[in-house]
């Protein structure tokens, strides 16, 4: 799908608003990827980001699907509004054990008030790349809270 | 809902999974109430958990309501079985911004390969509790891999 | 919880746009309760209702939870506003194959854009009721396009 | 993605599944496309199918997006095995007020246990096609429970 983003300044809000969110280098989340519409996120494994198998949490795997897709609707709002998860749903694939994870965030349905957005979550190995989740999220704009 | 667990060893077989849990330690989630079918985790707030506007990130809402309702399934599991998320939906009711969040999971219906359980979340404040979020998991029995 | 409808003939305004739902008279469906912030519906069963094992399908079970979901919340919005559900989840978790299907619709939290409800179905017998399916669901209220 | 069905017989058996759901005749709904992990269905608008605007009730539009979920699924599972929808979750994006709704399931993810489908609407007019709903659906395959 064709995009085009309302705010001439959209690509250094988004990378301004990414950078300001703590959680994400916390984790180790880097911002990989940024067009009208679409955002990727991608996620080193470490010991501090698993659970008790030593694959990423779902915590880990959903926060980073999270992110990229709000960035991918936040593209897309105009200037001076902020972005807020509404709800989402993800479904766990496979094990998500991959040395590296890609969130795809995408924009379906972009709306005035609500904006809808797939999150697909990729585990990258050598010679691999493994669906690990889909999710479905909905996005509120907030005018006048800029991100 | 009363439940009876079918492991006399659950309380420490749960508690072991979650000291195991890197993820939650990381994210400085501690294990506050167990009980057969309900799990309860808190989680203070810290800089590290936030995203852009200084409230905690969804994902860390998110990270503590899985693993709540994980282990609300994991104290009903027989012997020598695990614990695996294969979706779950959250709705954000209310800005996460208290300095403290209790997680609370507890199962809905115990099934032999599936069981539904819901996932609260509450913020913590000086004179209020307010909740945050509301989310329903599916969790599925893994024979022969312990947690 | 309580509720205060903001709308002196919030009952009214519920029953009638009930019986304007074509469809839930197609089911043959019935509001049984209506209080603020709560509607039930009933739903007996029929061949014409079921899927290929004789239960009631899992689109009709949805179908009364989603009215049920959307009426609670309508109970609640102010004179002059509509009801749109923008996105729910279901688990089903007991076959549906009881001679009458129960739908509660509660409200969780009440907002201004949008109101998240809850609905559950339970499936009644003789001499039992079942829990058949729990699910979340997100209301938005459309303001100036009267239900 | 290609998928390879492991009942010779697959069509035979999603064909006469859909025929005994009465729900689906009831409705109006029609087979009109069946391939392995792919399966269509069409619903024409009827006032008996819509909600108090006149257009298609989220249960009818939910309905068909959950038989072909389902059925998408059924062509890929063994001879001998039945299908049950143990959650799923749609968001409504549009709305569905165009003269017909076709409903496509697609497999996402097979699973022994669990094959996690999609399932997207679009309402057909003269000439326009709307995306009125995306979901995702969890199946689970029943062994010995022919459908």
């Amino acid at each position: 799908m064709q995009f085009a983003p309302k705010d001439p300044d959209w690509e250094a809000r988004v990378r301004g608003s990414f950078a300001a969110q703590a959680f994400m280098s916390y984790l180790g989340a880097e911002l990989c990827h940024v067009a009208p519409g679409a955002v990727d996120i991608e996620l080193a494994l470490r010991l501090e980001l698993t659970q008790q198998h030593g694959f990423f949490h779902a915590g880990s795997t959903t926060s980073i699907a999270d992110s990229a897709a709000g960035y991918a609707a936040l593209t897309l709002f105009p200037a001076g509004s902020g972005v807020l998860t509404t709800e989402f749903k993800m479904n766990l694939l496979n094990a998500a054990r991959q040395p590296r994870l890609l969130a795809r965030g995408r924009v379906v349905k972009l709306g005035r008030t609500l904006t809808i957005c797939r999150g697909d979550v990729y585990g990258l190995g050598e010679d691999e790349q493994v669906h690990v989740a889909t999710g479905l999220f909905t996005m509120m704009c907030l005018s006048g809270m800029e991100d």
